[in-house]
């Protein structure tokens, strides 16, 4: 999408690769909203190190900086031993796995990358295979963004004010987004809306993140304490809620979604505005039969206990002077702790719709459709022990 | 309610005052969590200065800081000229009341005092009179609170998990609190319990000051985001929720509360969980007929957009350096704005009941048990310019 600097309007994706320097472009999302940045990886290790500290966040995003980053390391082979070539691919497909090892997006994206090199005859042949797969997988990932928007656009009527709720934004794939898809689809064919970001504490991606992502696109906009939603909702101030999803059970239609999700939903059924879900189709599981069965994370207290911004006193208007990067404030009483659940699940009966790249269904009608929507047959042991098709 | 300092335990009422010196004492609330200090004002107009800056807050709080300030101003007098005096008083009370123009507990504390000065004959026992019904107007507040804690304290059973919401604590009265009354309750008679804090943002009362003061009683609790409180209910970890009211409307039920109160209450009422409002006669309302038709205060968007809290960076530990309180950040996108509306309006059906200095009541039951509940007839006048009763 847009983003504006020094009067300047470029568009940029999140992340992007620079081939003849064989380097990784990253927007350095930790700067943000404060400072716009872009920064160069130079190998695959700076790539890993680039995810493992959040530069770059967001399923899509990092499934494409992995992608990328395993063609970055198999480009920077020198020779043509087979044998020393598989070991170097391994080393790099590890260190990248390992920078976030709960995320199943690096991992699903870099075996479609190993998948395409597999083609390849020589090594040559497979450094070539390894980058095209790589854009293939960004490029895919920017085309199914687009088809969220050509859906979700439908759902949006000029003077619309809609709620959404952390960031599903551009910033959390290649570009475009999922939850925000929509909007900036709209956007494109002049409709007229406002939007009211949830601040989403306790780490305020809402509020910096997604108020960002809108303020760059021009696209009239409120950030709103996590608090005030139900109050406007009550007052008739809520059109439409749209939300993003970090697992989606394709089975019961449940939606896992950053804290808070959950408490607008059941917001929303009680003064029946209609609750949609963006979603691209890698973040459907299709093996889980209940919402409970998702592990909850529990994040560090500090998140709840503080929050960042930058700092602003007679002395100094500076962020954090060591890294430039937003300064801690401890808020809360020093001698109390917190809970901090990361995510919460949505119960299907809360969700009018999941916006997908193959369009809208009810949460009920994802397993019934679920051909349509890349699920794929594959063997599995069930409980007693016998092999049987899902 | 206690407060260790430095290893000392010591009982601090929010404002009491030192008859001596003619001093009204504060816990300078604008300072905590982080330091814990008693200042003196040495005047009314120091102590309308208090007030205005918010050194002080909550209804119980101000109202007996004004009751106490115009007993100080009255005292303050030199002389016995009836008429000079009459200027003088009438001068304390307005600048008194110009502290805080929107609130109502000052100008009805303010009345009390006032009334029982006019049963004095010279100046000197109207100065008497001044204090003691001051000074009754404080002990009141605390027998009130004690009377809401001893009612609500039935509602609370061994390992019971208790979320809370905003501050509405000690420090918002002379002491105890409201919806904290049924705790210090529980806890004097051996209870065990655990109180989650609702962070309460923008302002994040319950981080700040609820947290700090289940701290100093050390009462178990933890602080969650506003948004976490959904997922604790879904997941069965919350029991009851006690919340305080700045207007609860006798004639409907309806409790204007801090911004997030009604979110809780829909919530409560999904997951069949008990949701009380603990409140002193005097926040009720017999006149409005319909929440809606409470102004809504828009509070400034700053509060939204940013955080305040102490800094530790490399360079310094320190809060604002030029006031020695907690320093602001901007947390939100710069160029983006915000809406703040202040409270919200819970209505009746999501309320299991009002825990008040009388009983606990249905919300519905207020008007039925009207005269139980401070209710006062008085003349009025209706639209058709007839006079009746009410």
């Amino acid at each position: 999408m847009n983003v504006t600097v020094r009067g300047h309007t470029r568009h940029y994706r999140t992340v992007t690769f620079d081939r003849e320097k064989n380097h990784i472009l990253l927007i350095e999302q930790r700067l943000l909203p404060h400072r716009f940045e872009i920064i160069a990886t130079q190998d695959f290790r700076e790539t890993a190190q680039a995810i493992r500290d959040m530069v770059v966040r967001g399923a899509g995003a990092i499934g494409a900086t992995a992608a990328y980053g395993l063609a970055q390391g198999v480009r920077a082979f020198r020779g043509s031993d087979a044998g020393r070539f598989r070991g170097h691919v391994q080393t790099v497909y590890t260190t990248l796995k390992e920078a976030r090892p709960t995320a199943v997006d690096p991992v699903n994206a870099m075996n479609e990358v190993r998948r395409a090199m597999s083609a390849g005859k020589t090594v040559a042949e497979k450094q070539v295979l390894a980058l095209n797969a790589a854009e293939e997988f960004a490029n895919e990932d920017v085309r199914h963004c687009e088809a969220i928007g050509r859906h979700g656009v439908k759902l949006i009527r000029n003077g619309m004010r809609i709620l959404t709720h952390c960031n599903a934004g551009w910033l959390a794939f290649v570009d475009i987004g999922s939850a925000t898809a929509p909007l900036y689809a709209a956007q494109a064919r002049g409709k007229k809306f406002h939007v009211f970001c949830d601040e989403t504490r306790p780490r305020s991606q809402g509020a910096t993140l997604t108020a960002w992502e809108l303020a760059q696109q021009g696209i009239s906009h409120q950030i709103i304490a996590d608090n005030a939603a139900g109050h406007l909702m009550q007052r008739r101030e809520i059109d439409l809620v749209i939300v993003g999803s970090d697992r989606t059970l394709g089975r019961t239609g449940e939606v896992a979604n950053k804290i808070g999700t959950y408490t607008k939903a059941v917001l929303a059924k009680r003064h029946d505005i209609p609750f949609y879900v963006g979603i691209p189709l890698s973040t459907i599981d299709w093996e889980l039969k209940s919402g409970l069965a998702i592990p909850i994370e529990e994040r560090d207290a500090g998140e709840v206990l503080g929050a960042w911004g930058a700092i602003s006193n007679p002395q100094s208007a500076i962020r954090n002077p060591r890294t430039g990067r937003p300064a801690y404030v401890r808020v809360a009483n020093p001698t109390s702790g917190a809970r901090n659940p990361g995510f919460d699940v949505t119960p299907a009966d809360l969700i009018t719709g999941i916006i997908t790249p193959a369009g809208i269904f009810k949460p009920q009608e994802l397993w019934p459709q679920r051909r349509k929507l890349g699920f794929v047959e594959r063997d599995m042991i069930v409980k007693n022990g016998a092999r049987c098709r899902v």
